[in-house]
């Protein structure tokens, strides 16, 4: 007797199910061997000794604190990580704040979770940028939230587009919760908005009244020269302002950092009911970016910037022309346009078959046709040589689909 | 000119706040001298030379993969944690399960969240204990869902009043979407519910077509020999598990786990958008808990034992018969009874101002006027000293609020 023949009924979660629940997941498939589909991190850049010392050095210091909720301390955080991120504001991105004002989440995506149970309700309306995080774009539409495309340019939200869209929504008296940005190597474009847009888009917040939600991802990881100030810091009262070590030490470290005025954290900590955030992530990103934070990222944007070199080299040698790439200045993704008439959707099934993986602009693009003649390529995970062999079968896939690129190594290569 | 005066508003963030929210936070008080409020743990229990050695050796071993979300590996979680759990549940909980059937979650709150989204809409009905954890009845009131008691006695719920209630709602039409139970150590009443009734409460879950979500938070820590299997072992398709290492390791380690057919699971993984649960949380508690689960649990256990066994004898001494003690056989919290002339409430003020905190029975009640009478005294932070010197101060507060209890030692304390 199995163990269905036992109970009366198998399927009594199913029955038990909430309406509109997305299509449920398979058991996972296998990893692609060219992964360029994921914000993964450079593995070679992972400090693995010395985030062991550190590990070591903070329980042997702080551990028995572990016994207590919150580490005994504020709902914000851990405190130590709360001075680091203060402190790497204010040095780096011209923001005036203390420990008190920093807000510790689980990754960025929990930033996100809270700034939208704080301002949304089923109904509203909000301006994302026209290619934006593709969570951001997920988790709107689960809230039952319209999103109004931003357009983009090179150099990010074109502003007088904004002022129209703006203005012609103040009209049919709609004003969006908030206006979501990333702009300081925007993700997918790769773009940094420049002052003189930084303070247009304050102006305009203000004189339509609406706040601006700054996602800060990639901020520390500009080899570029230095990037503008947040735009937290020229008007932190009408901006909140996320950001995450993600990026800049390792995704599987869920830590993330909100910035706000109180009347704002002190209601998101009213929200908030998760018991806080991963106490050994929070501690040991503290004890190692304490010291090393500079050098670290000195070494990891050395690393990707030659990382991003040979993507783009392979790209010329594999694609020659066929591909307009937006070189960024920062970041572990670059974005490339396809000739119009290549819908980036019919690249995806031969693509994997050579164990390519990217991400197709359509599920960047608050309007999904906006994005079809784009892919966003991530390269912290790839090495050098697997960048070079996953562009090259990259090429090989869009030759099979679509004919194109004719003239290129990769013709060769595959003979 | 001050930050304001450069704005032209500057609360913009609360003309678009949401509707509904709660009331917001304060700056945070001083921590209580004597604080039984909150499931803290035994301080003096964490093994942090130990864990650090256990950091130490996965970072040094396993590093590199935290350059990718969820490690490289399935969003379930790190696979050497889901192991361990999968091993603890079959030796201790009768549970036949794989770590393939284990999702680990960012503390069971993560946990008690995915099965409200899995299967509640608003409006629904659900059933949970009559008195219960804190964070479930809040949960639940803000996704909008009714709530309906079942009684509880000192073996936990009354099987016969439940039947009466679920049969009350058939004839309505109405089907409860689970029954929510903490089965083993029962929270708030530490009650451990016998196999006769577990057998019966799957009766009854099979007949009125309603799934059980177990919380067995703290079913790792009885001392009184050994606890009755799981209802997730007894009927595995009826019934979603979770659990937790906040009770058996440190809470502020944000690691559950939640267990349940892939039907369950696969839907789960879709609503997940949060990048995975921190991976030093998951990696140290899985290289530590390898080798030393059992040792653990038997030195902890021990030690909360020695604490009640003080508590036990510092409420006699401090209060002889005037509270009603359930006694429990596990965990870290007594459940005390006041006379019905005696409303909790009014303990809360006076108690503070001798640096006492305790949790009021009517915010661990579905129907607040339940528990008007109960208190719940966590004895798991503080020292057996403390332990001592707060409930002789509890006892003075008692008495200045009520003028009872008369004639105990804490009056000669008083003078």
């Amino acid at each position: 007797m199995n163990r269905t023949d036992m109970l009366k009924d198998d399927v009594l979660y199913k029955q038990a199910f909430a309406r509109d629940l997305p299509a449920a997941k398979g058991r996972e498939n296998a990893t692609p061997k060219y992964n360029f589909a994921t914000g993964h991190n450079n593995p070679e850049a992972i400090p693995s000794v010395a985030l062991a010392e550190a590990a070591a050095a903070v329980l042997r210091r702080e551990g028995k604190s572990l016994a207590l909720y919150n580490l005994g301390g504020s709902a914000l955080g851990y405190r130590g990580l709360r001075e680091v991120v203060a402190e790497k504001l204010q040095k780096y991105r011209g923001i005036a704040c203390s420990a008190d004002d920093v807000l510790i989440t689980t990754g960025s995506l929990q930033g996100i979770d809270f700034v939208n149970q704080l301002l949304l309700d089923r109904g509203d309306t909000v301006i994302v940028e026209q290619f934006t995080y593709i969570a951001v774009i997920g988790k709107l539409k689960t809230m039952g939230v319209e999103a109004i495309p931003a357009p983009l340019d090179a150099g990010g939200i074109d502003m007088a587009r904004l002022e129209d869209i703006l203005a012609g929504l103040a009209a049919e008296g709609r004003r969006p919760k908030y206006i979501y940005t990333i702009p300081t190597v925007q993700n997918p474009t790769g773009s940094v908005l420049d002052m003189e847009r930084r303070r247009r888009l304050i102006d305009l917040a203000l004189k339509f009244q609406t706040p601006i939600f700054e996602d800060e991802c990639y901020a520390d990881l500009i080899w570029a020269g230095e990037a503008p100030p947040s735009l937290y810091s020229m008007a932190p009262d009408n901006v909140i302002h996320i950001g995450s070590f993600s990026k800049t030490l390792a995704p599987a470290l869920r830590v993330g950092y909100l910035v706000a005025p109180w009347e704002a954290l002190g209601q998101i900590l009213a929200l908030k009911s998760d018991g806080g955030t991963g106490a050994l992530d929070q501690m040991v990103v503290a004890e190692y970016f304490r010291e090393h934070f500079h050098t670290h990222i000195e070494m990891l944007t050395a690393r990707l910037k030659r990382k991003l070199d040979v993507l783009l080299e392979a790209l010329d040698r594999e694609f020659g022309t066929l591909v307009e790439i937006t070189v960024p200045v920062g970041g572990l993704f670059a974005w490339l346009k396809f000739p119009d008439d290549i819908d980036v959707r019919t690249l995806s099934k031969p693509a994997a078959e050579l164990g390519v993986a990217f991400n197709p602009g359509n599920e960047w693009s608050v309007r999904a046709e906006d994005g079809l003649h784009h892919i966003r390529v991530c390269f912290g995970l790839t090495t050098e040589g697997e960048i070079e062999e996953g562009i090259a079968a990259l090429a090989r896939a869009c030759f099979r689909a679509t004919g194109r690129p004719a003239s290129s190594s990769n013709i060769v290569n595959a003979a």
